[in-house]
């Protein structure tokens, strides 16, 4: 236990500094490293596994819906991030730009993607042509840049990886009907999955997406009060089609537009894992994203047959789940300590009276609850055991979110909410952006989070300016 | 007939000119599209899906060797790339350089990865301290940059995707026999996968790998006598280690520098493919990457049962192959040829006539052979004729690879060759880079492939000067 005990010491406690926290478990749950790249991180093994788990079960998600896979350039040249007029001013001055090739300077400058609206457009133009070469649903997996000035494992890099969906369809209608396909899509892939509970709606004119006509978010709330984005799915209209001149002839013979949408999610998703489940001894992964399910820990190793039982126990539970067999010469607690650490939703302790007994011992990462498991049926209770954790983090994610959701009924309740509790503040909005600017300033920083799609009367008037109210709005802080 | 007739003759034949059927090929199976990015392309949801083969055959087989997956910046410090001078001399002038950051210049140029041997000896540096930390077996998916001047969808493009392996071990053995498993790992993969026959063996002096101190090769030969290098592994000894500084604590309590080896692989296998096994109706694609193995075609579609036959077997096979049936109104003339553009191996037709028999008509891609089978026994007949066309392949691009290997046994030879027959050129050498440098200059391109890991004895004399041989080694025009 002295073994164990050095290890939790080492992380800083949430409630005495939740960043030093936060960079203390990425950094020793070994999810993600520094690197002499200023802006961007090193994603190590176990980070890189989590991420994995998540692309392949985004990835099915997508492809269910009938959406194929393609890779883009790299490069948008500047002529060509132009094209859409507020786009361009949305991203340019995030943009890295490569200047030189070898020894020779480019004659035109070249972005590094920010995100590939424009190449996806260039290409569509060469492939649609009629009502029959629609809808095309493309997405991809890649890395994009945004050059940014403060940086965060996960929460924020200059490079991160993400999906980025693209898609073109006939009609308007349609288009927004896929809008808000896959914005449930991320819903429901934040639910039964992340084991998070999102506060789902649209964003303000002022919020929007950089060329959008509408965003719709996916925003979830950290252990400490402060909101992530994430996850967004944008409706552009026609805008795009007509800067890029896409046309395409429709049934009635006439050439159209036709109306598109991007949508992605990235591995800040991580970060949001990582600062809603985990706890003052480290990670606590939902089970349907660990790298790792169940950690089996020999007691008494050296003791005859304990080893063998072991592995007997692994190879059976392998073909089911993610399962890791620890027989390294770490002492047990010391192990203990290290999957605690890692998150690992279930750990699976065997020694001689057990097996004399034909049981294990189970224990839950999430509340530490132990239980003594027969070996007779010990998959069906380790399917079990795995869909309480995912059950109890969705719950407890549940319960943080209720509690830090404040109502404000007018100006002064905002700004003693948004002083002295943390969280999401939800309060009824006028529709002007000057009253987003105000709050925003007058608070440091409390930002409109998202129109939601189910709205509440809670006054008749804006919080702001005392107007009459047009919307309610979630509020709150971000990263 | 007619429109199957007009497809085809859309493709350029490979013997009035190889370079344009390629592209043909390229462009008519939706592989891939050019962008306004120089250098750059647009990979295709069909061309992908071969890639999403690929990696997860290559994935598996990476991590069932123990290897991890981890993501380093794409960002490569001008300093970094310059700590290893070989590596530095052969990256730097086909670097793309990023210069600025959104409005302001950088004060150090950054290179975009063209290979990331400095990033990950970078984090080396900071995670390996014991010999306890060894080996370290990672890989990473990712793209990469190399300014080309000239480019050829997959074969050569500025920006492509691959993957590269970057191991660190204890003992020199360990690293060279880490080197030799990897390409063993791809020999095996292209013979098993890609239905390829490889030539195998190492580089010499100077066709090795910037910083290596070894580099082992896969050398395919085109169906137009052209050579492909198609993958390689390195091994670099402790240089790297060097360079960067990296040490790790012995059993014997001696500090020491690890050895290291890197192995990649890229999309340039997917030009392989359609260069090794394609034909004038199109690709031809090995079963174990096609992104559809089967295609099925309902013959006289609007007759009773038809259709619902059909769906019934798509459900049935779709379980074990990747089947796609098309019910679209095209004719089944245009779906054929469609499908043999392609490169679909098998095609399942189904009419009236074979629905009384309890029957269907199986097309063999690769030689046309059509044959009746019962419904009875579908899935095993569609496997066995799978593995047939895989074994087709590979006897087939044997049989091309062994015509288009000759040898020469003095210089007279060896010029001759190189002028009249494309392909391998067998030759003993002396060991001298000159000698590699003039046979080049003589012969406009003809380079050493590799030292064979099976060298035969041709002669006592080098085919260049007359002196003594040291090597045979394969030459051979590259792509």
């Amino acid at each position: 236990m002295a073994d164990q005990k050095k290890m939790v010491e080492d992380i800083t406690a949430m409630d005495v500094d939740f960043s030093k926290w936060y960079t203390d478990v990425v950094k020793k749950a070994e999810l993600a490293d520094y690197s002499s790249v200023k802006g961007c991180m090193v994603i190590r093994p176990y980070g890189y596994a989590i991420w994995e788990n998540i692309q392949k079960d985004l990835d099915a998600r997508f492809k269910e819906l009938g959406h194929e896979n393609v890779y883009m350039p790299m490069f948008i040249p500047e002529g060509l991030l132009q094209k859409e007029k507020d786009h361009v001013e949305g991203f340019a001055p995030e943009c890295a730009w490569v200047t030189f090739g070898g020894e020779s300077q480019l004659t035109e400058r070249l972005a590094i993607r920010p995100t590939s609206e424009t190449l996806f457009c260039e290409h569509y133009k060469n492939i649609i042509h009629s009502y029959r070469d629609l809808p095309k649903l493309y997405n991809q997996w890649c890395n994009v840049v945004r050059w940014e000035k403060t940086t965060r494992p996960f929460l924020r890099t200059s490079e991160f990886l993400w999906q980025e969906g693209h898609t073109m369809h006939a009609t308007a209608e349609e288009a927004r009907a896929e809008t808000r396909r896959m914005h449930q899509c991320y819903e429901d892939f934040y639910r039964e999955t992340l084991a998070i509970p999102p506060v789902v709606g649209r964003k303000t004119e002022k919020e929007k997406f950089a060329g959008a006509e509408e965003t719709y978010t996916i925003e979830a709330m950290m252990h400490n009060g402060v909101a992530l984005q994430g996850g967004t799915s944008h409706y552009f209209g026609d805008g795009f089609s007509r800067a890029f001149d896409i046309t395409f002839t429709d049934k009635d013979n006439q050439l159209k537009h036709p109306f598109q949408t991007s949508w992605g999610v990235s591995t800040r998703m991580i970060g949001a894992l990582i600062m809603i489940h985990g706890d003052d001894n480290g990670l606590v992964l939902p089970p349907k994203v660990a790298p790792i399910q169940v950690a089996i820990i020999p007691i008494a190793m050296h003791k005859p047959g304990v080893l063998e039982k072991a592995s007997e126990l692994f190879d059976a539970l392998k073909k089911q789940f993610r399962v890791k067999l620890d027989d390294s010469d770490n002492s047990p607690g010391w192990k203990f300590s290290e999957y605690e650490m890692k998150g690992v939703p279930l750990r699976l302790e065997i020694g001689p009276k057990d097996i004399e007994k034909n049981q294990c011992v189970l224990v839950r990462r999430d509340n530490r609850e132990k239980r003594f498991v027969s070996l007779d049926n010990l998959a069906e209770e380790i399917e079990n055991a795995l869909a309480a954790v995912h059950h109890a983090l969705y719950e407890k994610a549940q319960q943080n979110l209720i509690e830090k959701t404040f109502t404000a009924h007018n100006y002064e309740e905002f700004l003693d909410i948004a002083a002295n509790h943390p969280g999401f503040i939800r309060a009824m909005w006028c529709g002007d952006t000057e009253c987003e600017e105000k709050l925003k300033d007058v608070t440091g920083g409390v930002k409109s989070r998202c129109i939601p799609f189910q709205e509440e009367h809670i006054s008749d008037v804006c919080v702001c300016c005392g107007k009459p109210a047009k919307h309610m709005v979630i509020w709150g802080r971000q990263y």
